[in-house]
């Protein structure tokens, strides 16, 4: 029985973690995490039982241990309690559910435990790749992407050669402002923004879906993943989302990944890989599908893609820059503090201010985020 | 150096394959063979200096050896010269781009030889399916596919397990006349049939994808390729030939493999299996591509696809009628002998009328060959 910890089981990934756990019958959840959403974590714990839950927010947890007290649950909180879960050694694989680069120390943790990652937290990636990919190799650790892309090219890569791929071939929906100018684009509110045409998501994914920050953080991660350079990543948007990636090798040959649009098969094939488990729902029906449509990014109307390939080939601390300044303002516009379009500016300057810091530690990530939340909080 | 030996060097797939080797310089031909184009093969001999050389014809076999007095290759003829360059110890891999059931002996000849077999010829397994594979087996050869369609699946089953496999999903063009009823096929000429879409094929192939009799003998040789049942082989109609074929898995998620039409990739993919050698030839741009559609095939209008299911699932020596009846009328209806409809009346006919072998011996397929020859000769 493969046992599993969870970090972020509240979220959507982590609720869709459980919902695999549930269909299988032979996963034990060891631990689960939330950020402060104690209701649904108790109903959690009285369902999968594990052995610890972690409530970051200190108050919310001491308010958890009442109400579970007829449990037999530690419950724990903090980062403390997310390095206590990451390692525990009852646990064999973590998913990394939570977002934010909270998910980096945790990662690090779980990999000098020889925990096997199933990675859905972009940022830990995205800002320390460099030092992640390099710890998994040290400890042997397998690194399996939860992300439907990123999960794509490694089914593609899948009995292949690394050395044999010319290029990934990363698709988008192009969001739901796809074809819209940056005119257009000016007046967007939270609630339209929330409109993802295919998949669903938490709020703060969809908007960077809409963005095409969250793309262009897809294509960071993919560097790391996949050990490949930028030029060789490239973004095709597949406005239905059925083809969720493609690998295009050496000899032209192209190996693509479809399904319709369900997490739970990233998730479940992380969970088990290299095996493929049966999984419900509906299959891809090609007659009714009837039309695939592919076209080019729009990087003139949506630039914060060409702003993720500049930070990442900038590299160091640039890419943290980019995403933590994502992050804060992507909160403000869900706040209705800045306009749609300000997301976007608020990125630019933050990367142009910002002094690069070539190969971060753990500290000098965390420190550039810190800077990158001190600069946005001084100007909007 | 891997050694090749070419049945059907002067054909279609036979040219394409001496243009992977002349691409790559490390592949040395061994031995080539034409049925009677001995202009051609001359030319070949010259450049690529194989050991063998054979004319099915022996009068012009006879000529050949004239021709080419000045060179050292060897000329032999008829079945006993495809039998010898089959399984003759200078060589590694067999390619069979002979067509025909003429390509079923040096087949079996080659495998208990312990060559490996990129096998373009689709009579071998249509027919003797029961036999290769069983063969293959025992000898620990590999069959390696070089259509389109199973070299797309081959890849795709790539790292994958066989027991996850929900089913194959076989692509189609749909040919020519896709969308036109049987009222508007009657008058259809020979020069209207031999226009393929989008693939160059040989003349013989070409009728077959018009009729969907190809797509048939297709499903019946993934059913021996990939031993699964033909409840789990389904035909998709993608005109655009983009994607060449794909798995769908027990978790939904399907795999696809994509390309330019181009049949070097499979005939150097099954060369060089499981390297992947680079290529030159024109990219898929998905921006220009725009579009790729899907519709289920028009079994009403053109019933070959389903009386091959038919003929498959009778197994024993009724593929050998189906495909031996189609032979038959295509080379009438290229003589300009029957009407277009008439291939498909020829094939039903053959088969209500065929008294089925079960397991039958290559003696005895070669036997229902003959039968269904002379049924044919007595009536159209």
């Amino acid at each position: 029985m493969k046992k599993i910890a969870i970090l972020g089981s509240t979220g959507s990934i982590g609720t869709q973690t459980l919902e695999v756990v549930r269909a299988n019958g032979d996963l034990q959840v060891t631990a689960l995490s939330a950020g402060s959403n104690i209701s649904m974590l108790e109903e959690q714990i009285r369902e999968f039982k594990p052995i610890y839950a972690v409530v970051y927010e200190e108050e919310k947890a001491k308010e958890l241990k009442i109400k579970v007290a007829d449990t037999d649950v530690k419950v724990l909180s903090g980062m403390e309690g997310l390095l206590t879960i990451a390692s525990m050694k009852e646990s064999d694989i973590l998913v990394t559910a939570i977002v934010g680069m909270i998910g980096i120390r945790p990662t690090i943790a779980a990999i000098k435990a020889k925990k096997d990652i199933a990675l859905a937290n972009k940022e830990t990636l995205v800002t320390a790749g460099h030092i992640i990919m390099k710890l998994a190799k040290e400890y042997g650790v397998n690194i399996l992407p939860v992300d439907s892309e990123h999960s794509a090219i490694f089914q593609c890569l899948n009995g292949e050669r690394h050395r044999e791929i010319d290029k990934l071939l990363i698709t988008a929906s192009g969001g739901p402002f796809r074809g819209r100018t940056k005119e257009q684009l000016q007046n967007v509110t939270v609630a339209d923004a929330l409109k993802h045409p295919n998949w669903a998501m938490g709020r703060k994914i969809t908007i960077d879906s809409s963005t095409l920050v969250n793309k262009g953080l897809e294509v960071m991660e993919a560097k790391w993943l996949f050990d490949v350079s930028f030029d060789k990543i490239e973004v095709v948007v597949q406005p239905q989302s059925v083809i969720h990636s493609m690998i295009q090798f050496v000899d032209g040959g192209i190996m693509a990944q479809l399904g319709t649009p369900d997490m739970r098969l990233p998730i479940q094939y992380a969970l088990y890989y290299p095996e493929r488990r049966p999984l419900d729902g509906e299959r891809l029906d090609f007659a009714k599908l009837k039309n695939l449509t592919f076209e080019a990014p729009d990087v003139e109307n949506f630039p914060a893609l060409s702003m993720a390939y500049e930070a990442g080939r900038v590299g160091g601390s640039m890419p943290t820059v980019f995403n933590a300044a994502n992050e804060r303002a992507v909160a403000k516009f869900l706040d209705e503090k800045i306009a749609y379009l300000e997301i976007i500016e608020i990125i630019k300057e933050c990367m142009e201010q910002h002094k690069v810091i070539g190969e971060p530690t753990v500290e000098e990530i965390l420190e550039t985020e810190r800077w990158t939340y001190e600069f946005i909080e001084g100007r909007w």
